[in-house]
């Protein structure tokens, strides 16, 4: 089944204990892209500028991530520069020029219209609605969001919450939503306004699928899934998006979706999370395999399984 | 096979966003040896002041834990007086009156000279040596300590750490041991200290083992736990003496000791730990069946594997 991501591509500055990298192609829509292509068909809708040439766009081609929904403005794409001290949950943002995606209005080619799986990466609350509202076809729409729209446009948000049917955002963000410290709590209360499951994402420690009651027909118990300890962690930048895309890639792959399929999906998130932060930027995510992410996915697995 | 925990037994004040309770049972040695006595023969070496009686005894008593190493001095018991506020993973120290736990010098029965698993907690790092020392019949020894030691007395607790099998500490106390952030690196230094496994607790997102290299005959891979979401915390204190109850306890009741036990061990540590947090002080951990841990032990099993 066809995903398509609506999101941010950019061009990014990033240092972390393990050295840096100058100018590399990153944004949301290019993490969730990459990790969702070696599931399913993706396509992609955003926006860059004069300095995204044909080298940046032969990474998606050689995924086969459909591009017809790039938009190409006049102008710089979307900049982003962030350091990483010793703790690595954290970026310190270095600078942020928005540029051309000041401005971004989400475009869906006619040739999208039959899209079956949808992803709202974190762009304004209102643009994720108007694009939801314009996909008839689509049969699951995954949502991310961040503390500055949580915080600065929470009613467009809560209009946006109650078209989507998973809500994939972390630990502080799910917290500072739902105005409830209690983890479990806060989740009650997200899925309340709307979404039918909601993973929150705990970085290093894995993530966890809430579901509403009687959500796909599969009760209201949670899973958990721990991620891996991983020893080489260069670059932290896009893992929740990568995440996004392996958990999604992987829902778009199956032909039902039920309580098991979500399961895996969550491990597969993880996968892709724990590839991504392997190198600076996408250059792991670029380079894999198929077989690489299930032998991940199995060690994933063996890790963590009683027998 | 018996166990015995040396440790502290202490009253505590402890108010939480779920209210406050005063007075009550508490101390490492306490929440240790009750969730270990759900698993195996538990015998307890601390002292305790004149403010201890039969009421209190009688709570180790009806767990069939052997107290004929509980020392009643002369003076109050060991008090300790805490707050948690919204982020329940830290306590706020309202006071610590440490009274007649000042001069403890652990003297251990002769009737325990045949015990055959070990568990220092968290005391003077000398102290735990000199206990190990005097064990000569003690097949595997746990161990926990905190900031204080790893800071104040770092020989001395290198001394000990080269005694022990297991260390059990949290994620804060590996990074400030090993001094270095990344957790996986990290628990190869402390490994390289002494211990042949090394179980880092994650509060709410459970605890991952790591092993020596040929440690046990079972190879060098981590394996994590997840723990499981917990709508009801009412008082965190005790949840990581609980845990080491649980996974000591666990391991001290099997025929052998071998990866798949040490697996179960960890889940059943986060099954202690989740009961324990669910009243204020050791509540619930009094009232526990078998039954109830084995049910919770399969609930969290289910919600974090795959079929």
């Amino acid at each position: 089944m066809s995903i398509l991501v609506v999101g941010s591509v950019a061009f990014d500055d990033v240092t972390s204990p393990s050295g840096s990298a100058k100018n590399i192609l990153g944004g949301a829509a290019t993490y969730f892209s990459l990790a969702a292509s070696y599931f399913t068909q993706v396509r992609v809708v955003a926006v860059v500028g004069e300095d995204f040439g044909p080298e940046q766009e032969e990474v998606f081609r050689r995924h086969k991530i459909d591009t017809r929904g790039l938009e190409h403005a006049n102008g710089k794409t979307f900049r982003w520069g962030g350091t990483y001290a010793d703790n690595l949950n954290e970026a310190k943002t270095d600078y942020t020029d928005l540029n051309v995606f000041q401005t971004f209005q989400p475009r869906i080619p006619k040739e999208y219209a039959d899209t079956d799986f949808l992803f709202l990466a974190n762009i304004q609350p209102t643009l994720q609605a108007e694009v939801r509202r314009s996909m008839n076809h689509v049969r699951l729409t995954g949502c991310d969001t961040m503390n500055y729209w949580i915080k600065g446009t929470p009613k467009e948000l809560a209009e946006t919450l109650k078209l989507v049917n998973l809500l994939l955002i972390n630990d502080t963000e799910t917290k500072m939503l739902a105005n409830e410290t209690n983890l479990p709590r806060a989740a009650q209360k997200v899925l309340a306004m709307g979404p039918q499951a909601l993973v929150i994402k705990h970085g290093e420690y894995g993530a966890t699928i809430f579901f509403r009651e009687g959500a796909f027909g599969i009760g209201r118990h949670p899973f958990r899934a721990p991620a891996l300890p991983i020893e080489e962690v260069k670059d932290p930048t896009g893992a929740g998006d990568s995440f996004a895309g392996g958990f999604m890639g992987y829902v778009a792959s199956q032909k039902e979706m039920n309580r098991e399929v979500l399961k895996r999906a969550l491990f597969y998130g993880g996968v892709m999370g724990s590839f991504a932060v392997e190198r600076f930027g996408t250059e792991r995510l670029q380079s894999l395999t198929r077989e690489e992410i299930d032998a991940r996915f199995q060690l994933f697995r063996e890790l963590t399984h009683l027998d």
